[in-house]
């Protein structure tokens, strides 16, 4: 097993939700509900907080993010296996994909949305 | 660069917006925001169907689920940057505490919250 | 006060909100954020079930599921007054166009997004 | 019809979908996804934004926040009917529990969640 490779650690997962018999509720719906709700869990933890006091709620709360962030790439791992994805393969496509539609002339420095620039 | 690396897809990332000087929007608050942005773009695809219609989309969206599930990534890896976590180990640690919590003779074959096992 | 006018509700959130001298946190950006959340948290209270058992987990939640809708109703009001929209008019004002993009005649039964009518 | 008037817009939603044919996809379970998908949709349009940036984004694009959130309305407004919510009864009814949670003199001015207080 080891810990860097997406590969190994989408067999952890499998083996984690067939041990659990889960894989009846995993849909890939279920999973991008499970997505949108995690990742509004890793959210919540900074809602309404800015500036210094947002610094320092990422600063006590570390631990907490890091699990929420685990729980996020869990649905992640899952979901890439359903749809039986090349998640790392998939990953590099798309980024050289966002590339061309964020030319670092244009894009450079800016937060506009692609079609906006 | 090998696309199974984790570490390497990072920095694969990260390359990418520092080339952009992007870094200067990406708090780990508006990763998180981008993340339930993304994660909602993910689910938008299956919205309203079930059944053989949703296996229908699911086939017929691929490409797309693919490449919002990159976006989704990308967020991820960012924010692992980020905050400084190492996402694999980070992962492996949350699975075992997730396991704790959910003994494979109690909530084998349930979809109930830990909390109402 | 009544309680199925729209101004009154917002009145009675901004009251809400100002004895707490909360509208420092409010933004519009703030207030989407926790919508997000919010809604995220009405979603988990149905995730993994399906059919029957779904049925039977909004019977047994309907009070949490209250309280989850009314959080998210707060988040809108607060939005509403923030970016001073008339919300009654303008939900009548989208509900034209969104029937203009989803005519009867072609989007009677289907669950199609109206860019694939 | 009265703008105002929750009651009403519950039926001015009901009416459209009822027209299409569309109860069949509306569970309480679709509506919440398509609360959180809507709520993405209107915090993207703010997103990698602050400070005279977002105010100005949140000027330009002032109409289509507004169309945003009366989608968001609109999914509120069929959840409120389809889990037989009397809605603004629901909002007041939450309000005075949330006050509970956040007694003025302990709330007054911080962003902290009640469980921090």
């Amino acid at each position: 097993m080891n810990p860097d490779s997406l590969k190994d650690l989408i067999r952890a997962a499998v083996a984690f939700r067939d041990e659990r018999d889960w894989a009846q509720f995993h849909n890939p719906k279920e999973l991008a509900i499970s997505l949108a709700v995690e990742s509004a869990e890793l959210l919540q933890l900074m809602q309404w907080h800015k500036g210094k006091g947002l610094e320092r709620v990422i600063d006590e709360k570390r631990a907490h993010l890091q699990d929420e962030l685990a729980d996020v790439l869990f649905s992640v791992l899952l979901l890439a296996d359903e749809l039986k994805i090349d998640l790392g393969a998939a990953f590099l496509d798309k980024l050289a994909k966002t590339g061309e539609k964020y030319p670092v002339d244009k894009s450079k420095g800016s937060p506009k949305k692609y079609t906006e620039l």
